[in-house]
């Protein structure tokens, strides 16, 4: 059964171009095509655009979830015949081209994938089940709970077996978010909590850092992946390189060589997939991933664009597509946006070209790896403050710029991470100890022990 | 049966001050408590305080939630013989000195019960059920999102009936937080939907304030409520004085005078009661509230004392209790704090005064309304800028005024509400529509309509 309702954006003569996403891909190719004659609709399944770089700072304390959030009607408030919906793409007919969603089908003329990505487990049902994701603000919100509560347990059980549990966090993925979230988790270990919590003897808390391949960061020069080894070592993390995770029932983390780790908290960000949905045909994809031409341009459906971490265009400079970072999907957004009025007229557009602007990981207060154009491979303080100014550079609205600014500026004087506060307790569906937190704190349901 | 477990806190030879709460009444006593040869144990159901005189701005997209929320661990972090436990007071043994939690029974030498006050409902089953409190970060959050879900809804409905529903807000309770977030929806309303919103018709959006006493902010002067309606009938909310609410399906809110209003969004701030729990006697009880002596100790329990919005002091000023406002709590905190070392010696102390500081009310941008001692009541800009300056003072650490200001300072200058973002759906059990928005954002059960 088909809904026919259209979300209610009205049919006119323009073409309409329907954007399913509204990450950095999205948001660009919106900005692109104002103004030139399209009807604009923008869906997602938040009303806010996420600033993905920093996504580790909310759940390690360091920023509030509104200081990377924008809203997305706030973006383009003065756009014509610009619609935005929140709704989730849940499946696409491209022989009809038409986008569903749960409030109806809605027709295309011309539709941009830029769902960006999902987190891949691998076909792992246990990790999928009881690891912690981190690719949106309630997801990293969930990541801060969970640690904060953690230790709050360690700090009244009676079980030293438990505590050390209760105080082992494990991060698969040795990538740019794995290091950075134990960059931030190592300061937060030696500047916050042993004030915070003087009656644990914190040379207990272990956190670990577990990547499959034989150094860190992969992605970025051998220079880079060396040098945050070195300093994350320095700062207390245990890394784990050429270690494969088996599997993880909740309480033990077990590698393929045998070993365990003991612990209630494991992120995963050791690999992606791309956010789709059914009605793209398996022929169309690659590892997850949708298989465009040098446009952008799906293999087989020549109205449906991909960008993004969704996106895989082989090309001579790139054979296994590009690098899954923001500059990718803003310069491919912002080649859609600027070529589609050319595509729709008939004529020629040029190939997109990736510009490579490097890359950055930062691991904590004055240290960074940079990998900028031409090799030039570094760390320290300088790659630190190049880091700082990109992202607050490319922050979305001033908004978010001010919020972060004021909260760098404040934790930089004062070595502190004052977001530690618990919104919403996360309550794994099998953790018992913590779902009884839950309950206890909604007071209907207390019970009395008297 | 009963634990007897003590939250993993050392029996010392100091006497043990237990304190329930970490309110403005709490906190109080444990800053006065500070070297006086206690052992000092905190408990509250958040890791946080809330600072709650600015909830309604988080609820109305102006503020950050961690704007307004201070880590308690933080805020005493170089005490000693200090202990915080996250822990919800679920009763109290006043005959063996017990206070009883989740996590088991704590023996003290001496209770402070400042849990605050939560949502009076006046025992209306369907209030209870269906209208929304806000007396917390995660209800404040709650709120945010409900607006805002309301009128993404509305953009999509093709039902005329429906639409000004979801377009309809009931506040039911004329005091200061039913005031001052009808005003600040009034300036959102105003200055950021119809930005936000261009398809929607404003005009049908209606925002009601309930009141069952015959004017608004009746704990404040004549002048105050007066200047509070014409004010706030000048920004567009209807006013209904002498209006008791009869009840509420989730659709239809009934009057006692027979009219209704169709809202999907009531929000219940017309009475509060106290935060207590099994264990305190009736006899010791009035209205909800805990009885006292001059001192701030039960009648009846002389190791326990109550303090802020749960106490219910009657002296000859104040027959019926002080003002449930935060200079209330906060003087009661710091007159235990100051006073118990002495009641412990065993030496006399002078009974609580309370020194009334006035009370504020903003409604928008340069309005407000004052009752400043020596019955001095104002409105309008001085009376805003007074309020500015005390909220922005009161904020419990350096972070949250920063965070506080940099947030009102870019507000004021684009009349913009940056954080109108919703974290997370807000789903009412019985609510169909929120609840598959809430699934269908949830990549795991999302279904093809294909």
């Amino acid at each position: 059964m088909e809904k026919t309702f259209s979300l209610d954006i009205p049919d006119t003569a323009k073409p309409r171009v329907v954007i399913i996403g509204a990450g950095f891909g999205g948001l660009n190719v919106v900005k692109h095509l104002k103004g030139k004659g399209f009807q604009v609709v923008l869906l997602d399944k938040h009303n806010y655009h996420t600033f993905q770089p920093l996504l580790y700072q909310v759940a390690t304390a360091g920023l509030p979830a509104e200081a990377i959030a924008s809203p997305i009607r706030q973006q383009f408030k003065h756009y014509p015949d610009f619609y935005f919906r929140l709704q989730k793409a849940v499946g696409i007919d491209p022989e009809r081209n038409l986008v569903l969603t749960a409030g109806g089908a809605l027709r295309f003329d011309y539709c941009v994938i830029a769902g960006g990505a999902r987190p891949n487990f691998f076909g792992n049902g246990q990790m999928e089940k009881y690891a912690m994701p981190m690719k949106s603000v309630p997801e990293a919100l969930d990541l801060r709970s969970q640690v904060l509560q953690t230790l709050e347990r360690a700090t009244v059980t009676a079980d030293p077996g438990e505590r050390r549990t209760l105080m082992s966090i494990a991060l698969v993925g040795g990538g740019p978010t794995g290091v950075e979230i134990a960059g931030a988790l190592a300061e937060l270990k030696r500047h916050v909590l042993p004030k915070d919590f003087p009656g644990l003897d914190l040379r207990q808390m272990r956190i670990m850092l577990v990547e499959a391949l034989p150094r860190l960061l992969p992605q970025m020069s051998e220079n880079a992946g060396a040098r945050a080894a070195k300093d994350l070592q320095r700062m207390g993390i245990e890394i784990h390189v050429n270690a494969m995770v088996e599997g993880y029932d909740g309480r033990t983390l077990r590698l393929k060589d045998g070993s365990t780790i003991d612990t209630y908290t494991v992120l995963w960000t050791a690999g992606v997939i791309g956010e789709t949905f059914p009605g793209l045909q398996p022929a169309w994809m690659e590892k997850g991933r949708i298989l465009t031409d040098p446009f952008c341009r799906l293999l087989f459906a020549r109205k449906i664009f991909a960008i993004g971490d969704i996106a895989l265009m082989k090309t001579t400079q790139y054979p296994k597509g590009h690098p899954g970072l923001a500059p990718t999907a803003i310069q491919m957004g912002r080649y859609v946006g600027k070529h589609l009025p050319e595509i729709h007229g008939g004529k020629p557009v040029p190939a997109f070209k990736y510009l490579d602007k490097g890359s950055l990981a930062t691991i904590g207060r004055g240290k960074a790896v940079a990998d900028l154009p031409g090799k030039l491979h570094f760390g320290g303080r300088i790659a630190w403050w190049i880091w700082l100014f990109v992202h607050i550079n490319s922050l979305v609205s001033f908004r978010n710029k001010l919020l972060v600014f004021a909260s760098w500026l404040y934790s930089y004087f004062t070595f502190d991470k004052g977001n530690r506060i618990i919104i919403r307790p996360f309550a794994r569906k099998d953790d018992e100890a913590t779902a009884e937190m839950v309950r206890a704190n909604v007071p209907e349901e207390t019970q009395v022990v008297h």
